[in-house]
């Protein structure tokens, strides 16, 4: 299970990791099994751990007064999930974080994970790397949900999001693009004419 | 100039700067003046420079197939400006990131700020929390787009960014907000109710 976290690593760095630095990784993640709809984090809870996704579907998502939810963000392999203002924060988290599919992650702490980044420079580098992406990502959709029309950010979606769309349902991604099932309904209708 | 600067990151880091570490500082950043409109990068261009804003104000946007302006991001002093997927991939930008008043910038170079992380451990220190903030930001900017209705979205934007109301003007915040200008202007009349 730690191999493909490793693999994943030495994919993302420019200095192999050692023996020694393996090793390490190996002691700090631990395996984590969720079944489809549990919980890897609550709302109100402060979240203290980042977890990596070795296998499963997951997702993060607030629920509004009137209790319907509204999906922030959407996870699969090799994926790593966690609610960051809460776990750096240390603040109750707004969010709910749970499984879509029967899922198996490695978690860490986050002090765990910042003791990696001071001892292996490749982790440092692969985590500067995905605060990179991350930042990326949401810039795009941001400026996505600012700008464009709805169905400009679906075909930006399923061009940057290919195996969401067999992973995850309808309505999760009608809500994680910020509009209503049937607006997405008919954008799909449209577009296989 | 460069106080500001320097007064800035003793604020965000434990450790404050030695002597030396000042000097490195001071000899990377470079002060750069722009006058009310000019450009510090343009759509199509790779950008180059990270700016630290000591006077004035900015803004980032992307220009739509019909000319309209779409605000990703507005920035006052003390706010680090630069378009980071460009910057990062080195790949042509989409935005526009000018200045929307006469600003003072101290400006380095991306391959600078990385040695600087390298050789100064506050200096690291303090572009992670930066990091750590914008991924919040944004999480919190996302979530409130997907998920608020257009008057919950303007009040969070008086409460995180009061000072922003003063410097720019409603057709902005509109656009950064992703509303039109009318329905900005019909939910400030009743919020003044």
């Amino acid at each position: 299970m730690h191999d493909t976290l490793l693999a994943y690593i030495n994919q993302h760095t420019t200095s192999p990791l050692t023996r020694e630095e393996e090793a390490l990784i190996i002691a700090t993640f631990h395996p984590k099994k969720l079944r489809k709809k549990q919980y890897f984090l609550q709302e109100g809870d402060v979240c203290k751990y980042v977890g990596f996704i070795v296998k499963g579907a997951m997702r993060q998502y607030s629920v509004d007064d009137k209790g319907v939810e509204h999906m922030v963000q959407l996870y699969i392999e090799n994926w790593w999930v966690s609610d960051r203002e809460s776990a750096v924060m240390l603040t109750p988290s707004r969010y709910y974080i749970d499984a879509w599919e029967d899922t198996e992650l490695l978690i860490a702490t986050v002090a765990d994970m910042m003791d990696l980044m001071e001892k292996i420079s490749s982790f440092g580098k692969m985590t500067r790397l995905m605060d990179n992406r991350n930042a990326i990502a949401s810039q795009r959709r941001l400026n996505s949900t600012i700008s464009n029309t709805a169905e400009k950010r679906y075909e930006e979606f399923t061009d940057n999001h290919p195996q969401f769309i067999q992973r995850f349902p309808q309505h999760l991604i009608a809500s994680f693009l910020g509009i209503t099932k049937e607006t997405l309904s008919r954008i799909r209708k449209q577009a296989m004419k």
